[in-house]
């Protein structure tokens, strides 16, 4: 197995099913917010699934351990991260059921047909490009900030991929949700379910997940929320579920 | 003081320095809403507070206890709760400081002057109108469905008569959320604190608090959860604060 990792890298066990995943701490190294994102989404017997910025392929690889769906794309910009990605498939021997695609965010709607997706999920980049000039085009700068492609792009690309009723899954920062809310219902995008992620119940939320549906009727679940350490800083059992299941 | 209540009204304590409110039960009384939304509110000194649909004025006389705001007005289109709030501002003796007006929030704009108000506080009607035809036009039925005036009035009204940088408190059911902030966006008020409250940490939430500036930058502050019972099933420490101080 070694052979198919290079130097630097190491190879992390999933707790799933026995899948493993080959990161690169050098680079960009998948967090919580992968994993939380995974066990959030609702992906159903024989749908469609693509992954925007799959990175090393993290979401496609959880969703095929924990869901019944037909096919996982992960469609990732940098070719380290897809390198990477590809051989964590061939590692788990499950190059059937997930591919990954060499391409842009904004080049969407060349890439796939319109109305082609059942479930689209993204992790996408937390940071605000904001007005300043960006000289960092490191892989975690471009998995953090939003270098080469904006929620704009992302959102608007999801909106044309999906078929009617089809549901959009992101995880975000909860600094960013009225952006996040606006632009999606701009592109039809309607939120349906939010969850907020606390570190502790009296501390404010680090992360925000959103479920969306494409052409979907305005009537919004806020779940409870999920609270990753208990008043003993222990992971509470919710938590402990989703990492070991 | 008996001499100010009518039949099947009742003087009860709002536990704030010896303010008390009248209510009929028969019609409307103010709920943990209203004073979920006075205390979350953020009144300044010498600041100059509107309430849009005050019922009975609750939420003006907790404001009046609660800050040193200038002047608090609250407005509201059924005659009887007028007529019971002004009462109940005698009783107090704080007629300088409240006011009660007879009005129409879809004539906000004649109503007052453009600009011209710190802080507007709403616990509008939280149903939908729908497309429904209503045959109801109770006082309560007013005062919990959209029937004389909808969110999008609501939030209209506000953005005219609000400074630039003032704030805009609402209470509202979350299914609401999405409708909320996107109304809100459009009309240049941009939410920056959101705030739920659950009745247990592991349940939905049945309010959600909501802060927008006229004219704000995008960022969003979700605070920690309002908690109403501990795993006992009694009032925890922040619920008891804000109902007994």
């Amino acid at each position: 197995m070694n052979t198919m990792i290079k130097e630097h890298e190491r190879i992390d066990d999933l707790h799933r099913n026995g899948l493993k995943i080959i990161q690169d701490p050098k680079n960009f190294c998948f967090g919580v917010d992968a994993v939380l994102l995974a066990h959030f989404a609702k992906v159903r017997k024989e749908e469609l699934v693509l992954d925007l910025g799959t990175g090393t392929g993290i979401i496609p690889i959880l969703l095929y351990a924990l869901t019944k769906g037909k096919k996982f794309i992960g469609l990732e910009i940098q070719k380290d991260s897809v390198d990477i990605a590809r051989r964590s498939l061939e590692l788990n021997n499950i190059t059937d059921a997930i591919e990954i695609h060499e391409g842009d965010i904004k080049e969407l709607a060349t890439l796939y047909k319109p109305s082609s997706f059942d479930v689209i999920t993204t992790n996408p980049p937390y940071m605000n490009a904001g007005g300043g000039i960006i000289n960092d085009y490191s892989p975690k700068a471009i998995a953090r900030h939003e270098i080469l492609c904006s929620l704009e792009d992302i959102v608007a690309g999801a909106s044309k991929l999906l078929k009617t009723s089809g549901r959009f899954y992101m995880i975000n920062r909860p600094n960013r949700l009225i952006d996040i809310i606006c632009t999606m219902r701009n592109y039809k995008l309607e939120p349906k379910v939010i969850r907020f992620i606390h570190s502790y119940v009296d501390k404010e939320p680090t992360m925000v997940l959103v479920e969306a549906v494409r052409s979907g009727k305005p009537f919004l679940t806020v779940m409870p929320p999920i609270i990753i350490y208990d008043a003993e800083g222990k992971y509470t059992s919710e938590v402990m579920d989703i990492y070991y299941g």
